[in-house]
């Protein structure tokens, strides 16, 4: 079954040792791309669960539950069935010997399969994306979809790497006096347990597709706990999962949904003695609980970041300030990737546009993002809404942390009457205030430091990953030697770094198949969401052997 | 540098995929293999190191201590350097940033020749091995010598293949409208830091190579704190390392010693904050201890083990009868891979030989090992001596257990008159004591206990590895039904599983490059020595990225 998805499996495959660039999934919501009237269709799909009990068929059922708000203001009332723990277990576990018999190969095609028709509803979870996020459509498009699906082939590729890097079979003959020994051995991959995918609540998909595919491709059973504010992008991402299982004659008990109102559940789940496996993001706090608690499991987290970008020189003064606004703009900052501190030389820098003071970098940063953000019809297409009251209230304390050199707005949607919209507040603040600018302030919140050198600003680098956890990192220099020395401090730092954006790619995008997110070298997360550490402690490998 | 190991390199990637027979170092100590004079001579440089200081120069050295005693009776007398912690520790860390930055393919060249250095001198080795384990000289010269090097250079080679998996580098080309974007991107492997391994009493090479050299070979600096009663084996093994390390250009802080004579070293270095990984291998109570409390280490961990072998019936009872015989009396039994529980229908079974009652089974099982072990000379020349007095306790015990079928037979040593040789003792406990055999007894001591059936004797394999742990499990059957059922058992377990050993071949011997030892699928080990999950979490990738 699934043949037809080898050649893609093949591709990914290449494109995971190449890291080149390649996308299964087209990330353009045009209608030349997905088909005329897909768009419309998509956002019918996603009104008709709204007001409903969600059509989920599962095991273990209690009442129905689920109070999704829209960060555009809007009341989702989708109810989804309150999960009997034991019970959803028990299904996962009834469930797994046929998927681990089914080995590896059947295992990999039927996920890409999953994925193939998570893309083709890739509409319907944008609008659930969007409505559950605040992200504007199109991101919640693109890295709600395609960027999501991406990440989850690329997550499906990798564990196919590691469980068919070595022989499923094997004669063994050691030569011996008189006959040589011979062996047949059979060496079969065998799935940790139950896996547990814990949602966050701005990107529910993106940041839950590589576990989940990572955690099923390997053969465990995987429950989806998605964060309480952002339950529907998950739910019908369970859906087709189940529906795509029972097609294929497996067990849909092997993927099911468990979704609360309160607080508990994840808990509860992550440290139940058969869970195995527990991908979580969100926050430090929880993380590190999970760490310390859910000790039977294999536990990969990945949790805040302060995110530092060292200003030395440029020879593209406004396209770096227009990469810069755009990147704090982007969703409201409410991205794990998106910069906070940016370290300038009190001195000021040298541009293709002649030095430019401290200052003047400062404002010339304020300019572009007001540019940037000027009209408001335009700029709620790249903020989208403020995802939670938390971050909100963050923005409004900001200008209480040092001198405010560009005040967050708050923008009218024109769609939207109730959405919160806040354009990015930055604060210069002193390389003295580190107990400020040394913490994670998730939101549109941005600090300015007027640093004594380059060489500070990178000690600054190489200390706060280790310090306080980053998954990104850049620099803007002029000078090869101080590029080199922010990749030396980017290595012992444990962070991806960028160098030198100044046009379409930005310090908080990252590119499935090219890209790792993460590194799991700062205590920012565990592990990159794609590489070998990812995925290699989700099986093991049993061996039996029968002389020949 | 050591590019004439490449060869070397390839065929051991080559035979970590296919997992057929293949070794680099032959495990004959013939002369004809390793020379004429290289056994005396290797004997002599063992003797060389009894009674002085260990001629191991490394930083943070404070008194010299040692007192390891041979378990044939001989004081060793040599001493080591007590190390001061905080000075190893940052030595290593000085010496990380330069082995990180040679690449994977230099520091695997550089591994290999460490491992090609050690087989020169595996009769020095051997020595050494025999007299801190107790090894008769063969055991110690094959299973601390070529075979653990295998081994080694197995983990050098799946280290390798995983930092290697991915491209170092990658042009990324995007389409967009206008022009394309282009990036130079750029992906460091970069090691997790300090490394810890805790070397074992009984294989201090076979157990501690593997966690050393996937350290090392993915960049990882590593301290090597062997077990009080084994460190000459190690303390070569390091001064060797630190040879070829300081030939190489490199710090030979990478590999150091960390000896002690009392306890308390390990947890200090296990729960150092610098210290990332720890390998260790021992007993189940310490193990759980660095797991629970080595948080801000990647911890794996082999540790006690309950081996079952189900006998059902068999086409060659002599054989059968020859080759348990044999693995129970290996090493006196001291081998984590041993079997303990032999079930056995109080039926009897079916053989080549007609029925054999469950009498008939038990007498025959120590009229072979009686016969095995009857001439005193050839005897110790296979079980070796007693490594401690708690495995000599234990055996002075086991009858008390239930109805001895075999007595442990103390044997006079010709050559060394105050070693400690044990034969095997046989109990035939009942299914229902299930306190008794359920739990690891250490050493020459087997249990046959008559079973109902063979499906008990199954449900019994499928649940002890999971409650208790295993390393090995074993089946004879004639059926190819039970042999069936047996492999599930034995994948519902998580136990690696051997039929119908009649052969050359033994249930407690893993053969490098084919075998997997251990499986990490239950509690006795969290990863097997040998496959992607006990490499991967080592390293992780760093990247950065420049507009080309």
């Amino acid at each position: 079954m699934f043949e037809q998805h080898r050649e893609t499996l093949e591709k990914a495959l290449s494109a995971i040792a190449e890291r080149g660039y390649w996308s299964a999934y087209p990330e353009s919501p045009s209608p030349r791309v997905y088909g005329e009237g897909a768009a419309e269709r998509g956002k019918e799909a996603f009104e008709s669960y709204l007001g409903k009990p969600f059509p989920l068929d599962q095991p273990g059922t209690g009442s129905w539950i689920g109070a999704e708000r829209s960060p555009y203001g809007i009341d989702l009332g989708v109810t989804y069935p309150q999960p009997l723990v034991d019970d959803l277990i028990a299904a996962a576990e009834a469930a797994l010997p046929a998927w681990r018999d089914a080995g590896p190969e059947a295992r990999a095609l039927a996920c890409v399969e999953i994925v193939d028709r998570i893309n083709r509803r890739s509409f319907e979870l944008a609008n659930a994306v969007q409505h559950t996020t605040g992200q504007a459509f199109v991101m919640a498009f693109q890295a709600g979809g395609p960027h999501a699906q991406d990440r989850a082939l690329e997550a499906v590729a990798y564990g196919y790497a590691a469980m068919t890097s070595s022989a499923a079979s094997a004669r063994w003959e050691k030569p011996a006096k008189g006959e040589p020994l011979v062996m047949d051995k059979r060496f079969t991959v065998v799935p940790r347990g139950v896996a547990l995918v814990i949602g966050c609540n701005t990107f529910p998909t993106w940041n839950a597709y590589p576990g989940l595919f990572a955690s099923l491709v390997t053969g465990n059973p995987v429950i989806v706990k998605p964060h309480p504010r952002a339950v529907l992008p998950l739910a019908i991402t369970v859906l087709i999962a189940r529906e795509v299982l029972a097609e294929a004659g497996f067990d849909p008990g092997l993927v099911s949904l468990a979704v609360e109102e309160g607080q508990g559940l994840a808990r509860t789940l992550a440290t139940h003695p058969a869970v195995r496996v527990v991908d979580f993001t969100g926050s430090t706090e929880f993380g590190d609980w999970l760490e310390r608690n859910a000790r039977q499991a294999l536990v990969h987290t990945e949790k805040a970041g302060v995110n530092t970008i060292v200003v030395d020189s440029t020879d593209s003064w406004r396209g770096m300030l227009g990469n810069l606004a755009f990147s704090l703009s982007l969703y409201s900052g409410q991205m794990c990737t998106a910069p906070q501190n940016l370290l300038v030389p009190a001195g000021g820098i040298e541009t293709d546009e002649g030095h430019k003071s401290f200052e003047e970098v400062c404002a010339g940063l304020a300019g572009a993002v007001g540019r940037l953000l000027g009209d408001d019809a335009r700029a709620v297409e790249l903020t989208g809404a403020i995802v939670n009251p938390d971050v909100l209230a963050r923005v409004e304390a900001a200008p209480s942390l040092g001198e405010v050199v560009l005040e967050s707005r708050a923008v009218k949607h024109p769609a939207f009457p109730d959405a919160v919209v806040r354009t990015p507040v930055i604060v210069k603040v002193s390389p003295d205030d580190s107990e400020v600018y040394g913490r994670e302030h998730f939101g549109p919140i941005a600090f300015v430091i007027p640093m004594g050198s380059a060489q500070e600003s990178l000690e600054v680098l190489r200390r706060t990953p280790q310090a306080r956890g980053a998954l990104t990192a850049a620099v803007y220099s002029t000078s090869a030697e101080v590029l080199d020395q922010a990749e030396r401090a980017a290595l012992d730092a444990g962070v991806n770094l960028s160098c030198n954006l100044t046009g379409g790619v930005f310090v908080n995008q990252s590119a499935a198949f090219s890209d790792y997110h993460g590194t799991g070298a700062n205590p920012a997360a565990t592990a990159s969401l794609t590489d070998p550490g990812y995925v290699a402690g989700r099986f093991h490998i049993v061996q039996t052997r029968r002389p020949a």
